[in-house]
């Protein structure tokens, strides 16, 4: 065995980004020596910083730099609705939908046979949340996989005990897609959430 | 405008890589942080140090942080022969195909248009080479480019103005491709160069 050259260290360290094989990863390499050292440099720098000071948000679980994100510490937000999410990125999916409430990110979902209970889930701080603070809707928009559903149930019913108001997310046929290309399933739930117009 | 939090900044350093969008990026930043903050470490020392450290061979004009690139400085290549390829990645290509003599580089290819010139893809470098080395054959294997062709036949013209046979890889369907998915002018190419059997 050859000792490895430094580019093919680089090819194999860029291939711990999810969906990069190692074609990308030649290119990537390749590509960033012949054209972008300083920017290449610059990511280095960030992806260093980023591992090693990015954290969880004390109150959402979201990753942030700080104690609070910065979502919960603007303090314009609706602090009547909370949206609880599975990943940080389903944050930034429904920012993007204008929503102006609050959010709490589990960061999984329960997964009983994987060992993933409520608390690695965070719904110890979650119900501490929903006793202690002035809140007049849980939006579930967990996803519509059989593990998403089955949290979104769990806390719809912690919600229902407390008195809390819980809604999920609707669903059904994607807007701009078209009828043929959704599943059965998709489609008996956009008959069953039918409204009138 | 809010200051952008360091997350963001990570997700817009990732951006330099070729091929990863703003949705590419926010997944490899999440999975990054969520699952592998220790592989991405390293993968920033590695990158700092590839872009520090990687320059070109002093022979070949391919990417190594040595004086010689790793095939320069093996003794059991055969000299006599040499493949002229636009980038270093398409010695990769090469050597996967089990080619056992040596490479020279350009690093790009002739492109007036663009100011890029002989002296630029270093040519000048080859000429020597050329001249001092015992060298039986000259393989051009420029990419099938108007400026690969044209780079491929002003190197040509060097190589026979100095009696050395040069020669072209050859063009045509591709091994496992289909006759009806191939393009008119690889047919034609293929057409061009069949061989008796």
């Amino acid at each position: 065995m050859v000792e490895q050259t430094l580019l093919e260290q680089l090819v194999e360290a860029l291939r711990v980004m999810p969906g990069i094989g190692r074609k990308s990863a030649q290119r990537i390499a390749h590509q960033l020596l012949q054209r972008n050292r300083d920017a290449a440099k610059h990511l280095s720098r960030i992806l260093a910083e980023a591992m090693d000071r990015i954290g969880h948000c004390k109150r959402c679980r979201t990753y942030t730099e700080n104690e609070l994100c910065y979502l919960c510490e603007n303090t314009r937000r609706d602090d009547s609705t909370i949206c609880v999410v599975e990943n940080p990125s389903d944050v930034d999916a429904i920012e993007e939908a204008n929503y102006k409430g609050r959010y709490f990110v589990l960061l999984g979902h329960l997964s009983p046979l994987d060992g993933i209970g409520p608390d690695d889930i965070g719904l110890h701080d979650f119900q501490k949340l929903i006793e202690n603070e002035d809140l007049k809707e849980v939006i579930l928009a967990t996803s519509t996989t059989v593990e998403g559903e089955a949290t979104a149930h769990f806390i719809s019913e912690m919600c229902k005990a407390r008195g809390k108001q819980v809604t999920r997310i609707a669903h059904g046929v994607p807007m701009g897609g078209e009828l043929e290309y959704a599943n059965s399933l998709t489609i008996a739930h956009a008959l069953d959430g039918r409204r009138e117009i």
